[in-house]
């Protein structure tokens, strides 16, 4: 039967233990997962397909998530969320290394407002309309913030929400929280501050908090990433048909981190996928830490256990890609378990690599990512230089947010374009650019 | 048989004249349109559906396309353009006065670089390595030369661009064209003297011409956006099976205009379907102008002939939104056609309200609009305010770019949002923004 586990005790709950208002276990305050009834799970997908009125969003993986199918047309946002492109990049494997892989990027820089976060905030605002509360609050360095107001203002019925980001966070996140009509407050200080304060209102408050790892079902959103790469990988990088769903997994996937939920998410997906008998083996994880935001790297090097990493203290965070700088990494301990329970690793890339893998991705493939989703291609150059990938093996590198939200960290690799001025006959002059 | 036409004089071309390097009218310098032969593509519809290798991009619709459908696994972008979200906005059709009616955004700025030219360059690329030609050049005003970048930079032999953009375009689209690697000409001047400054560079240097309107490709890459509104229409706003093509027109469209390109585009795509007895009825167009950029609107008003519109003088274009800021609308002639043809209107609007409408569209569906796209929807306010939708009509206004790429305008609507500092103590406290 589903319910809720404990990610450091293993202790269990019901799952109306998160319908009270409760967010992570009892005994020792850490992060809970969710585990499903697999059974049913795979029952319901063979018998019935995937969900065909929701078949172009997430929710067409409705039979794998938390929430009550039957009322998503009054309560999921109308803009779709997930269903983005499995894009083929062979060029881009000869550039990082791996000419042999088929390499594909899941580009989530596709979803509405520009990143994977999109598909928390997606179930996040359908729980909490199921749930009935109010507000919704949650701390971010950017993308989830801009994703739960953006779904926020989606919704058939507006939703309101607070959102606390880091002041120094990129302009393009500010704005979009602003345009979308949430109450933001810009903390003077870091994400873990943010991540402090908003705590701290959602329980003064009684705000429903969407806390990153924090609420379960953030994980549970960002997994239906790994459902459609599973699903696009058995046709070719296009999606089936909602009457005959297959699956089919990758090799490997290289997933940035920060907080640790994204590849938490990446994680569950595929073991959900594997648990309910709907793919033949579990790919390896690579996480890709910044070396100047490694909590998650540093804890698996040490072979540290959950009960050792929750209380870890935290690293250092001062990376450039902002979206994944966190002193502590919010779900350290379930994203150093993935990378365990796969065989696979965590590599560091420094933010130099970071930033010049903006422009290798973009070139290569018409995807531009941001620094924090760059930041897995990076990983995979850094790895392929040590031989890490088998040769022939299939590769999913997940593009987690666009690089359209921070142009200066493209300009910082480009350098600044030709300008052709009127010359003092007050014309313009080809040969002036062409010489 | 399918050939050419030019827009003004009606003088007929075989289509080898385009591929011979011509691009405009021999008599008139006009711009050319292509007339498709109807009955072929209706029966190729009928009998074998869309493109099931490309569903999920616009090359879908390849039998309306001047394309050779066998090598588009060899020539198309690997990102897919269109497949755009056709998105349901109940609670914007109130906030801009038409709550009776049927309001949908379609949503090209989630096409791969954030704006609806994505589907020119698209078909654009693929044509120049049909034709053979090396370089492929154009002037634009931010958004036409970051998709023609884009998509360069996508396909599976990476292909090379020129691309001429005024100085004062926001910076993400000029960040943009350098990510992807394009040879990019900021010029110190207007899009007028870009516009001048490409076609110079093309015959000089024999470079493929993408010039918008001018080459007649472009409206036939863009006419896909038409297709798949009519195609998602057909079925509650999601696409439909690629074996049972089915296609249902709204009662309006509302476009922005520049240069009526892509006004020029939507006509074509419905009059494709109309004349290929796919639909049944043909929408009125809306074709909005800003009041600082207003050649079409100016020569609707006038009741300009095609001979007159050839030789009308250009308009001042300083509008805030800098994607429709266009002395002369190089595509003009058609777009004011488009209109008459469809007996729609035109309508021009102000900055403030353009502005204004990126908020109001937000926050009502989530989707962010750039000040261009934002265009068409204050475009629908105005026109509502003065009855002209008919109560229970379906509309369909076209997002043609994302706001994300145009920040600054998002945030002169929005204000500057709370900043929590800490106080003395050194803590940050939460009464500080609750009060
Ligand atoms: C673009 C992008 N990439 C990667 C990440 C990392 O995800 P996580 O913090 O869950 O590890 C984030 C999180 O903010 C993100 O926004
Ligand atoms: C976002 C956006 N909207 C509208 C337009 C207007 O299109 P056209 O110039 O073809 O009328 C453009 C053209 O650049 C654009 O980029």
């Amino acid at each position: 039967m589903a319910h809720l586990e404990c990610s450091v005790c293993g202790k269990k709950f019901e799952l109306s233990y998160l319908t009270e208002g409760h967010y992570v276990c009892d005994v020792d305050e850490a992060n809970l997962n969710f585990i499903h009834d697999y059974e049913a799970i795979a029952k319901d997908v063979r018998e019935n397909g995937l969900n065909r009125e929701q078949k172009n969003n997430m929710f067409r993986y409705s039979a794998f998530l938390p929430v009550d199918s039957s009322k998503l047309a009054e309560r999921a946002p109308a803009v779709p969320v997930g269903g983005t492109p499995l894009v083929s990049a062979p060029r881009l494997a000869k550039e990082l290394g791996i000419p042999s892989c088929n390499l594909w990027l899941k580009d989530d820089s596709k979803n509405p407002t520009g990143s994977l976060k999109d598909r928390a905030s997606s179930l996040l605002v359908v729980r909490m309309q199921e749930d009935g509360a109010p507000v919704i609050t949650t701390a971010s360095t950017g993308n989830a913030g801009a994703a739960l107001a953006g779904m926020c203002a989606s919704t058939p019925v507006r939703q309101k929400a607070y959102i606390f980001v880091p002041k120094t966070a990129p302009a393009a996140k500010i704005a979009q929280l602003q345009i979308f009509g949430a109450e933001v407050i810009l903390v003077d200080g870091t994400y873990d501050d943010a991540f402090a304060l908003c705590l701290e209102a959602s329980s003064k408050h009684g705000w429903y908090c969407r806390n990153t790892g924090y609420n379960a079902y953030t994980a549970e959103g960002k997994k239906t990433v790994s459902l459609e790469m599973c699903e696009q990988l058995a046709h070719g990088g296009q999606f089936g048909c909602v009457h005959h769903a297959q699956f089919v997994a990758p090799d490997y996937v290289a997933v940035s981190v920060g907080d640790g939920n994204i590849i938490t998410g990446v994680y569950k997906g595929l073991r959900d996928l594997y648990k309910a008998g709907l793919i033949e083996k579990m790919p390896k994880l690579v996480g890709v830490n910044s070396d100047k935001s490694n909590w998650c790297a540093t804890a698996w090097k040490k072979n540290l256990t959950p009960a050792e990493m929750l209380t870890m203290e935290p690293v250092e965070a001062n990376t450039r890609a902002d979206s994944i700088s966190a002193g502590i990494a919010r779900d350290g301990i379930n994203a150093v378990q993935a990378i365990r329970d796969t065989q696979g690793c965590f590599v560091e890339v420094d933010d130099d690599s970071i930033l010049a893998h903006i422009k290798t991705v973009s070139q290569a493939t018409g995807v531009f990512p941001e620094p924090a989703a760059a930041c897995a291609a990076a990983g995979i150059t850094k790895l392929a230089s040590k031989g890490y990938f088998e040769g022939g093996s299939t590769v999913v590198a997940v593009m987690t947010g666009t690089g359209i939200k921070d142009i200066p960290a493209a300009v910082s690799v480009c350098g600044e374009p030709f300008v052709l001025k009127r010359r003092e006959d007050g014309q313009f002059h080809l040969e002036d650019f062409m010489q």
